[in-house]
């Protein structure tokens, strides 16, 4: 058994269960190495290199106890790219702190933090196992089956579209259409969960575009006038996304993020102008934004614990001597649904990413197939459990101050 | 006793607990006129005109008994102005039923419905009773203390903002701007409401602004740059009806509806614009729309059984031989929260609104007080039950054939 202390650390944007698989690898870590300290890097690798560390030991029992019934990240999360000048500084700390064991919680950008830093160790000759804990609603991580986050985003998702297609369906009004925009930036896993909504005919959504084929205009208008003469209304979930697959998208605000990536936003605005000018139609763009990575009110308790289980057996790899490995989800089987965790090299993970397989849309590339659902339908089973004070959710905060080293 | 049937109808934009008014009122005219048949006119007054009416004893039973659970108009609405010549029409087609009692569900316009149907009855001389059964997300009913449907948005604006708030407080980004708009049109009753996901002074929202109180661009991005100057950070909930107090909005779309309000959208995006431009910070907009008035999957409890008890006396008040009313919901005290059904003249309310009280929003005009959340409070308390089915909420719809007259 490796001798020596932990540090857990979370990055990128939260997911409604983010706060589960921290719960779980902490709880775990406690439990195996009661004589190790287990600290907290907060924001993620930009706190860890500024050295805001928390001894996880100094904070509540309350705190810990109910940190995976909190949305956003628990432990405070970063969007920060490691420069070269930046390994060994870390390494130093992790040094100056004997933290044998690396938890890194976060999607593919933190997945090649990970890789980096399982490289920088290496080359320093500094024994230290690095494990990759995944998340991400957007689901579009390589090897593992789905990603924690994904299943309540989804649900998420599908709830609302259900939600407010009853809205618009039971309302007559001239000019019905209501477009929900949705996120996952390159990847259609979010936006084609909306379908789940559809259990009739009649029900929302009635058109679903993903950004994993191409996306035209005038089929779009085409979509939408046809949909609107049969029923007299139009409920379109796009994700933001949408690209015409030469890498211009229908919303290019031009500006980028540090990791290089386009920010995205205002698909949905666009396709409303759009229908306004061409159609005549009145159009209501409801962007959910946010609240479909934070929604733990009405989280997936399949998605919650299988994020904690990860949490759990990423220590347990660590413990047994894995290192340079994100945890994965591997499904056996579909019906039943069964689940097991396993685990990839991060060398295969950084950095890359998988979208919804193309022959999972339909031809006419408007909703997706069965074959996606049955996908995705075992992953929004139940609810995941949450406090409640006053009429509303009970959340915990870490005291960024209790155990400051 | 008068003899005779009934009908029931509702009106303009649902609100999650629409159906538990009309399940009230359907269940306790059912018991209690077993002999009269109880109709639907399906899309509202505009229906009935059409004859598009249906006998509700030829309904399911799995549909009657689970309607309650269900968001959108379940008997079907419409936003129709009823013009002079509709009024003999009407009160023709309700001769020909024998419709003696005459249940209409809705908000101002259609109280105001109600209110000309109730003197063109008169003035025929046909005798019918007339109840406006209330309901509205903006709670701007007048006389009334709330208004079925306003806890529930109340509750949902809250807990989203709460879980967004703990999305943006917790990830380390440079310019981190949140805005949400909120619906209401000129009334900021649910704009403020998300005042309660505020426990610590650290939390969203820091800045709301209602439009009870003339807005001012100016003073608004200097608050922006102050929070975000103290915080880092800032979450803000902006009515999609803030305007200068002369007339001109944020977010002016320029059109109208049939009862010529001006339709906003879009004061959230013009805002995002600005702040942009004048701070140059980046900032997100989540425009949850519709869902606000849809989301029966975290409903307030509180408002779901004061809904229901609104139709259950609404008939009360009918076979007792009231007419020309709207029920109210009368506070009786706050600490324990004790609410009683009253009832007020529909001349007294047609047409009429009620905005915050504008010594409930703070001198400086970006929050709301101790007062406002005191008054909102009790009204989001417990969550409604719904049915379930494959991890989704199981929800129904008439059957528009059935019955049919």
């Amino acid at each position: 058994m490796l001798k020596g202390n932990a540090i857990i650390a979370q990055s990128g944007g939260p997911t409604a269960v983010f706060n589960n698989t921290i719960s779980g690898a902490i709880k775990r870590f406690m439990e195996k190495m009661p004589d190790s300290k287990l600290y907290a890097g907060l924001y993620g690798i930009e706190g860890i290199l500024k050295e805001n560390i928390v001894d996880l030991s100094y904070q509540s029992r309350f705190f810990l106890e109910n940190l995976r019934y909190s949305p956003g990240a628990g432990l405070l999360s970063c969007r920060y790219k490691v420069q070269p000048e930046d390994h060994k500084k870390l390494i130093d700390i992790c040094k100056k702190y004997n933290i044998r064991y690396f938890f890194y919680n976060g999607g593919n950008d933190s997945m090649d933090t990970a890789y980096n830093t399982y490289l920088a160790a290496k080359e320093m000759g500094y024994e230290m196992r690095i494990i990759g804990l995944p998340k991400t609603i957007d689901n579009d991580l390589v090897i593992t089956d789905h990603c924690p986050g994904y299943g309540s985003a989804a649900k998420f998702l599908a709830t609302t579209v259900m939600e407010t297609g009853y809205d618009l369906i039971s309302v007559s009004t001239k000019n019905k259409v209501t477009i929900v925009e949705a996120m996952g930036r390159d990847a259609g896993w979010v936006t084609g969960a909306a379908a789940l909504a559809k259990r009739d005919p009649d029900d929302a959504p009635h058109l679903v575009y993903l950004p994993e084929v191409p996306f035209s205009l005038d089929n779009f208008i085409e979509d939408v006038d046809r949909v609107y003469s049969e029923r007299g209304c139009v409920f379109i979930v796009v994700s933001e996304g949408v690209n015409d697959g030469m890498g211009h998208y229908v919303a290019d605000g031009g500006t980028k993020d540090s990791f290089g990536h386009v920010q995205l936003a205002g698909a949905g605005e666009t396709l409303k102008r759009v229908i306004e000018q061409r159609l005549g139609l009145k159009v209501r763009c409801n962007t959910p934004g946010t609240a479909q990575r934070s929604s733990l009110h009405f989280a997936s308790k399949v998605d919650a614990d299988e994020a904690y289980m990860v949490g759990e057996k990423g220590v347990d790899f660590a413990l047994e001597g894995e290192s340079g490995i994100m945890v994965t989800l591997d499904r056996i089987s579909n019906d039943p649904y069964i689940c097991e965790v396993g685990k990839a090299d991060l060398s295969k993970v950084a950095n890359r990413v998988k979208g919804v397989p193309v022959e999972w849309i339909t031809p006419d590339r408007n909703f997706v197939t069965k074959e996606f659902l049955d996908y995705v339908r075992p992953l929004i089973m139940g609810e995941a459990p949450i406090n409640m004070k006053d009429g509303l959710p009970l959340y915990v905060k870490i005291d960024r101050y209790k155990g400051l080293v």
